[in-house]
């Protein structure tokens, strides 16, 4: 087994977007895709590494680019400046995520007929975006994502399954917030399930993170390895 | 493999008790055990049931009896007169909990330094009052239980690590009543998480409720399949 890597540019709304996509040559054939959504600091190697792991499963996987070529940030003040500009503009948003799909389902070792997405933070909110436009994934997974709706309305029903794996301390979904994400969830008519994760805040994913003093923002290992065996249960039962 | 039972009568707060244990007997030497609790109808053949499942999983387990021997109901009017009983008299409750450990503890294919309990309705309040307790288990699962608190102040910390699966619908656990458990157990510092599945209610794991027009409790076979699978990932991370 072999896990490869190949970086995929391609056009899409406003402009030129690059990502890279995993998959395992030692594998025949088409197969499963999910794309990977990245959180606020845009395409990354943590994305990339997290494509790989997904190759690794059987999957093939695509870490996108919902930002535009080269538009990456830090962790410094101005990190949202790309993220605030997709969210000011959820239409966009949803198009470019639909551009990326199609990246996705174009790759020869991609069955396009079963995909997925996946996604972190404002890419959790990218997954619930592509299953509340209806765009054609099976299903979705977010992970410490942020759930404020789009100004659009949701499909219906919506179709594609979701796994919502979020951090009880997370000062970015309050309680209150999961609450209200469910209700609309099951008003859409969606397949869907929220586990909550006790004493995990956001970013609980995210290994950068680590020792962060950030309140209610930082890396958890549990919360991680849970939330991935979570996953790999949910893509397992939406590609049997 | 072949998985046998064992009826274990034991004595206990209040009287004697009778319940089942099951095994492989393919296996050799002491396993990790795991209590299985009843609903609101008290032992019978479905906890059994469960009961080998869990025997079939490799590990050892025990639908026990907190009611007393021969105090079981049926679906009908007066089904909860004996859990009626145990919910005025918590700490009653308790000690029948300990004596139902401590009968599965007792059993030669039993590591007894390694034990869990989950339970169903009623019995998932009886897992959570387990933990809040601090009976010696190393976790619990809570299915479609009930969530109010006993009269008697938690252990803290609480070291119990809890999964609570429970249907979004139910009416017996509205969300701001899981919201209000979720805070009871940080507030406890116990390692928890919760499941929540949409479009499942109340005693959705329940074969017997199937086609249930009783608003919000019925059988739901995603949310009982998907439980299950939490159960299992949950029990080989808690004996790992």
């Amino acid at each position: 087994m072999a896990v490869e890597r190949r970086t995929l540019i391609h056009d899409g709304p406003g402009g030129r977007f690059e990502g890279v996509f995993a998959w395992d040559d030692a594998l025949a054939g088409a197969r499963p895709g999910v794309l990977v959504i990245p959180n606020i600091l845009g395409q990354k190697e943590e994305d990339n590494a997290k494509a790989e792991a997904l190759a690794a499963l059987g999957y093939a996987a695509f870490a996108c680019d919902v930002n535009g070529q080269g538009k990456r940030t830090q962790r410094s003040p101005g990190s949202s400046r790309y993220m605030d500009e997709m969210n000011a503009d959820r239409a966009l948003l949803r198009d470019r995520l639909a551009a990326s799909l199609a990246a996705l389902k174009a790759q020869p070792e991609v069955d396009a007929s079963r995909t997925a997405a996946i996604g972190f933070c404002f890419g959790g909110k990218c997954v619930l975006d592509m299953a509340r436009s209806g765009l054609d994934v099976l299903g979705g997974v977010s992970f410490h994502g942020v759930y404020d709706r789009p100004d659009y309305d949701n499909v219906s029903p919506m179709t594609a399954k979701l796994l919502i794996c979020h951090g009880r301390d997370d000062p970015l979904g309050k309680p209150e917030t999961v609450v209200s994400l469910g209700q609309e969830l099951t008003d859409s008519g969606a397949d869907w399930r929220i586990h909550a994760y006790g004493h995990a805040g956001h970013a609980f994913t995210d290994h950068s993170m680590k020792g962060s003093t950030t309140p209610g923002v930082a890396y958890e290992e549990r919360a991680d390895r849970r939330s991935w065996q979570a996953m790999q249960n949910f893509l397992a039962e939406l590609f049997a």
